[in-house]
């Protein structure tokens, strides 16, 4: 099991690839990982069927999607700049936004996707988004294929990634997609950095098309110390631990003695990663 | 009305005291108030019936319950400190909490009360509260008298002021309340500011006591420069504008107009206040 103990879960960056790929001896089969997405963790030997990868999804869909929440309130409700003005004593009043009535388009309604949803209907929002397999979502009033997304963007107020990253979703969000958002768009990020060209947000922040992002995943991780996105004022960096929570240590364990009893017992395991499909 | 045009709401504070007085002149029929709390705009003609007062309940109800939501959410993700972080551009992993499985207290559940404890009840949260008369609430799994709450504090996690200024509720967390609370608890004040009593909520932010407190309104506002609260890093200090939102101005038209059609036609207004109840 690849976690550092604690409630801390590692993610490609804290383990760096040599040292990852150094497991990989002969008498390997099984490599359970504490994430969701694992693009990054798949080597030859897992491709070629002589190490089984099984992932964890669902583990961190309830902190994340809260972050989600916690992120499109913080942004609504000008909390970076009240704290500004708590720092010059400044009593002085804003005009906030409200969730209600808003639009939200969720790119990737998986685990954590549909419980960003959820939340968001319980804020009477209108939710929108994407799915490899389109089909009716619960809480989601009109789901379309990710080729479709470029026509959806002009009716989002907020965009959330929580795709994994794929052929399909690798830079999906480059200029064009960017020139289709409003300029009061606020993006978020919980997904993989790569589904974002990292380019294109830059310029779309400095010429202010789009109102600012929370961003808990990057190109490269850590973020380089000079980074230009560190400064901008419109954006909020997190560390890649969005998912952080008191419980993930309790449920990744209970994971793991599942699939363990199965590996000893000889039963098929649960949550085997298909490198070809990506998630 | 009492309203100082735009978007933007009076409270007391803002029109002073005599300027409101100077208002009550011996033609004065009613007074439509912008805002739901009234105790500070009660005046003897009022008490006396001969001027009626009207106040605007549900007109602040979604952006209040949603910055309390925004006010929760901040403290569980750390956002503070991930904003201190963010300017030292330190990629720094912090330990989140869950809303999930946490309980919260609403101190007053009328229109805000309640709409803090449905939203709250998406978020999987244990929601108990206050009430005069104590009768079920949607969402609210234990509702009990004020004078119970001493004993139901140390259940909290969050504790949410959203009642008005009443003889019994003012001053209602003094020491002895700060004493019988988690020192994890959160405190949310969007009621009024006397409902706490200053000094001890000091105290015990100084012994911590409690983890920290998000407040809108206090004794004496605008809050004066060299006030202590300002520079406590476990406070978020608000200008008494969490009620802000872009349709506070159309809600507030509507609901003046209705009630001066009622006025014009010789119908009884709607939410006239009471002075001996005080809500």
């Amino acid at each position: 099991m690849l976690a550092e103990g604690g409630n801390r879960t590692n993610y490609p960056g804290e383990l760096d690839r040599k040292d990852y790929e150094a497991f990989f001896t002969p008498s390997l089969k099984w490599v359970q990982l504490c994430s969701t997405g694992f693009s990054d963790n798949v080597t030859e030997s897992i491709v070629e069927g002589r190490v089984t990868l099984t992932n964890a999804p669902g583990l961190h869909t309830v902190p994340i999607a809260e972050s989600v929440l916690a992120a499109m309130l913080d942004h609504a409700k000008n909390f970076g700049q009240r704290r500004i003005d708590q720092q010059a004593h400044a009593w002085r009043r804003l005009d906030n936004d409200e969730l209600c009535g808003r639009t939200v388009l969720i790119i990737g309604l998986g685990n954590i996707g549909k419980a960003v949803a959820r939340l968001c209907g319980a804020f009477e929002m209108t939710v929108i988004g994407t799915k490899r397999r389109v089909e009716p979502v619960a809480n989601v009033d009109t789901v379309f294929a990710t080729n479709e997304l470029k026509r959806h963007l002009s009716a989002a107020d907020y965009i959330v990634i929580a795709a994994p990253l794929t052929a399909e979703t690798e830079c999906l969000l480059d200029d064009g997609a960017f020139a289709a958002m409003k300029s009061s768009a606020y993006l978020i990020n919980v997904g993989r950095g790569r589904v974002i060209e990292e380019s294109a947000l830059i310029a779309a922040l400095e010429e202010h098309r789009i109102a600012g992002a929370y961003l808990d995943a990057f190109d490269h991780e850590p973020l380089d110390d000079k980074h230009p996105l560190w400064n901008m004022d419109s954006v909020f960096i997190v560390p890649h631990d969005s998912h952080s929570s008191p419980y993930i240590g309790d449920r990744m364990v209970d994971i793991f003695c599942d699939n363990l009893r199965r590996y000893v017992a000889g039963e098929p395991l649960l949550n085997i990663c298909d490198p070809q499909k990506g998630y």
